[in-house]
């Protein structure tokens, strides 16, 4: 099995919680890559720098300038601290965007409705390239950032490219892939008010029937759409739990 | 051969050198490693954080606030638009920092006269795995970043970071490594005022004399120290040049 986690924002914002999961997940002895988010130091770091933060939909619009903040912020703050946490709890972690050895080439959002600026959508993952550091008991540690074939750097969602990496390693390999998204919640909540209210396997007929009841709702969407799209291109399992839940795997269990 | 080429701040702050600079460094089809240094922009964005920066010889102190600022910035800003920019160019680089893939391990410099702060004093470099990259036809791109077996990140020199890594190279392998440090004059200067006034040629001898007479002084006694150790710890050319020059290595030659 291969493991592609995503860790959430708000875990990487709680430096205990962080090094809890950290802990959890340089003990998974498989082939691993983790995926992070952003969190709100990008937001912190702007308003200092006089840089407006502007969100549509949970998204950030991403003009030039916190372009630069979520460079400095995602691939190198955030995803530095990562590595070399990792690296003293000896899992030998690389950190990477998209761009570097072209793990994952992006084009900028087509301007619609909305312009989201300087944000990428993600057209090819080199699966060969991640195998190879997996190869080498190297653990890909991504940051929500991409380039295009002109060397544009592009804030990327991290929830996509986790599944997008999922996608392609499953594709490109006989291993078994599995897609484990991890939050500051138990899973895929019936209350939202209730954090004890996680079902343990959710379907798409059961997702469709909770998302027009309005139980399923806002951020949870594009994270359920991602993790069902992994699921029907040839990822193996895929699972939505709380960070502290890594060496168990218990929450949410998606199946088609 | 083995190229590890070091490029200053002074050429990264500038976008039209930066972009001549890649260009060259791009097209060498040799296996090849490029260093760089920090720039003015941390001293900037420090700035705008407010985070007071305080340098003693041309080196930064750097305290907790500072440490975040030159992640942020070396590790991010500065060495992910490098990144892009080279792999637009064709070249497959893969942006590091010493703690990625445990590449290079340093430890905080104990405090003397001096409290630098967190920076590192280099312990040991992982030849063996920047060999790796490069036998992938990956081109590492180092920021001036390490970190110690704690997960403790510490600013590290760029010189010293470069010379470390073709020491470690020329000792790891058969292959010849040629120490590049390109910055924004021509060469070792006879006379600072003058910059076509670089000798092509400079050994141990003639560095002493030139310093005891004050023509060589201040960033580049570090620079020239460095670049010596490397020559005599096995590597087998060194050369200071212009950043223009990568195409025909003219400035100045090291011998011991």
């Amino acid at each position: 099995m291969i493991f592609v986690i995503k860790i959430g924002g708000n875990v990487i914002d709680n430096p205990e919680a962080t090094d809890a999961f950290l802990a959890a997940f340089a003990s998974i002895t498989q082939p691993k890559i983790l995926v992070h988010g952003g969190g709100k130091i990008a937001t912190q770091v702007a308003e200092k720098l006089g840089v407006t933060t502007q969100m549509v939909d949970g998204r950030r619009i991403t003009d030039a300038a916190m372009l630069d903040v979520v460079t400095m912020v995602y691939g190198g703050l955030v995803n530095k601290k990562l590595v070399a946490q990792l690296q003293a709890k000896s899992c030998n972690a690389l950190g990477v965007t998209g761009a570097d050895a072209g793990i994952i080439r992006a084009q900028k959002r087509p301007i619609g409705e909305i312009d989201y600026g300087f944000v990428g959508d993600i057209e090819q993952v080199k699966a060969v390239q991640l195998l190879a550091f997996l190869e080498q008991k190297i653990t890909p540690v991504v940051a929500p950032l991409t380039a295009d074939s002109h060397g544009q750097i592009l804030n990327t969602n991290a929830d996509t490219m986790a599944s997008s990496i999922a996608v392609a390693l499953a594709t490109a390999t006989q291993i078994p892939v599995s897609l484990i998204y991890c939050f500051e919640k138990k899973g895929v909540l019936l209350n939202p008010a209730d954090d004890n209210s996680a079902i343990a396997n959710i379907n798409k007929e059961k997702y469709t029937m909770l998302k027009n009841e309005g139980i399923v709702s806002k951020g949870m969407i594009p994270k359920l759409d991602n993790a069902f799209s992994a699921l029907e291109k040839g990822v193996n399992e895929v699972r939505i739990i709380h960070a502290d839940a890594i060496a168990t795997q218990q929450g949410t269990r998606l199946t088609l």
